[in-house]
């Protein structure tokens, strides 16, 4: 690949874990990456200055929100998502598929595609695999994502064949109708369910087509972290060894490390975002919530370790009160802070395989998750 | 008074309107001054840090909120207000006076003072002069204001006068009850209604009792901007030249530069923080409301001669886009513009006082005013 195109540099490795760095037409990406979610073209509660001050290299956009509202062609017409939300780092985007399916009540899906009402308003839009990437292109994404149909769970064997097949036939038509440009790349789905031939057969078909990275999708759905582990341990492997593998939709903290130990580069994940605004906060010691009255008149910063704006600056009661008050506030410095955490995570990550001790690292992580609040104490 | 004391230098002067500088106990405020209104100890959806970049020096924060939620003696304890809130530079906080007669519903005035419920759990509580001041104190505030009676509009002249002369034993009883500390200030309110016999007697009173300060009440409460500066014109002339005069809870951008011209120094109100979270923002021409559909697809800045972040990184496509997606972030910018908007004009003004060029400056601020939204162009 010429060196202003889409390439995924590897780094250090320690057992299965890797570091590395994406080259993008908006800059590069060091992995083990998370991307913060900006739904909406925003970063819920946060400036684009303040996610990329977290250390955040990269933001994820969603396709079905933006295809409703604003509407792709309107934001390529106003120049593209990375002028229109003012976020010049590279940007990657679903497909669409998971929200047609889980938010739109009426749908219909058959081999070209789904056809579903809004959540807004009720109107009509078809999405297919080749509406996916012309919206994902219209949006300018660094990385596009493959259309496909995310398994629910529980489902039976038969049931998950059939589902991740029509996703690999899907994937084939995204292939042919993503227009290759310089720093642009599109990522193919691993689906499968919990059932390792499945995920084998879709791992090879889609090595098979070729793509510039691979998601892991249909996980972190209810089956729990043990199987999502397995799932992992059985199906990384097999996915070509120099491209990023991106675990869609994980996780909690813990979830990351242990992907990152069974070879994840790329992680997205509403949780630091969502618990932010809902007064739980991430830290070495735990989670902690910001509601409980014990707080209400502890001078102490959420995590004494951590040196993100809101705990730099203000200490339990201040934040407590900001959520009796229901101030923005509280939801802007809480999701700061979080999103904060997630990159020091990462960070942590990189730094640990770079020093092959990752084993050392991971323990002294679970040991402080254990430990419990420093409220507590 | 001595160097490290409260202190208010006078500069230049172009006709009534003078500028000026307050030195307080954490830092000095040039004027004419806009103070940004920060209710609950937080200027709603703005970081400490995004208020000091509007260049605002000093904020103003409500005595009867902070007294109910958290408390005072509770911020007291957890080190003061400016440590709470970390906000590191002057805050004038009000008596409470106001807010116990608009915002509860059960109240019962005499002459020791006011008992009054919670709005926000109908417990009962009591202010007093010295109540309030103690409070102001507890909470640290570098500016403390007597407790008065906010005279209603329109009132009788009798009940005016028996408003304004309680108001003035009540400054009698906050003076003695102020303690006096290097670099924090008392003011005195005028009252008085729209008669002036009635705001010159207040203005003696207050004068002969001494303060640091005087703040002129009871305006902007429905009697009119013709009236506002009638009032202004024959009482501003009668407070002692040499302290700081401050109209309270004004107000509109025309009304603040009329006051400017009186003679005013000080201003404080929630119009541009309570706009900017309803979608309207203020500009050089006039008021703008993003709500409205026509900036659907404008890639155009808010105000294309501001330097705020909101127009220097957005256009009103998103800014409108983040309104009709109900996002934090739209309130976050368009409080932030709103906030640089008028910090920008109280600069404006101290330029051109400094200047003696106040008459035409405020001339062609009326014309950009009355030129109309470039949207509509």
């Amino acid at each position: 690949m010429s060196a202003d195109g889409f390439r995924f540099e590897l780094g250090g490795r320690d057992g299965a874990a890797r570091m590395g760095r994406l080259h993008t037409a908006h800059g590069t990406v060091e992995t083990p990456a998370f991307m913060p979610v900006g739904t909406a073209a925003t970063v819920k509660a946060m400036t684009p200055e303040a996610v990329a001050a977290t250390g955040a290299e990269i933001v994820l956009a969603n396709t079905y929100h933006l295809m409703l509202r604003p509407g792709a062609e309107r934001v390529e017409r106003l120049g593209g998502l990375h002028r229109f939300m003012n976020w010049e780092r590279p940007i990657l985007t679903d497909s669409g598929g998971y929200q047609v399916l889980s938010l739109t009540a009426l749908r219909a899906i058959d081999e070209r595609g789904v056809v579903f009402q809004s959540h807004l308003d009720g109107s009509r839009h078809e999405l297919t695999p080749e509406r996916s990437i012309a919206i994902q292109r219209a949006l300018g994404a660094d990385i596009s994502m493959a259309f496909d149909e995310c398994t629910p769970y529980p489902v039976d064997e038969a049931a998950a064949a059939a589902s991740m097949r029509l996703s690999m036939r899907w994937a084939e038509r995204c292939r042919a109708a993503f227009v290759e440009r310089p720093g642009h790349a599109l990522f193919g789905i691993v689906q499968g369910g919990v059932y390792p031939a499945l995920r084998a057969e879709s791992a090879a078909a889609l090595a098979g087509i070729g793509f510039h990275g691979y998601g892991i999708g249909g996980l972190a759905v209810g089956e729990g972290q043990a199987r999502m582990f397995d799932v992992l341990d059985r199906t990384v492997g097999l996915l070509p060894d120099d491209a990023p593998r991106y675990l869609m939709g994980v996780g909690k903290p813990a979830d990351i490390v242990g992907a990152v130990a069974r070879g994840i580069d790329m992680f997205d994940c509403v949780l630091p975002t969502r618990s932010g605004r809902t007064g739980q906060a991430f830290t070495r010691r735990g989670p902690v919530n910001i509601r409980n009255a014990r707080h209400i008149e502890d001078p102490r910063p959420l995590d004494p370790d951590c040196r993100c704006p809101a705990c730099a600056g203000y200490g339990r009661a201040y934040l407590h009160h900001l959520w009796r008050a229901e101030e923005i506030l509280g939801r802007m410095l809480l999701t700061w802070h979080n999103l904060y955490y997630y990159q020091e995570l990462m960070a942590g990550l990189r730094a640990a395989i770079e020093a092959g001790a990752l084993d050392a690292w991971a323990a002294e992580f679970a040991a402080g998750q254990a430990a419990g609040d420093i409220a507590a104490l």
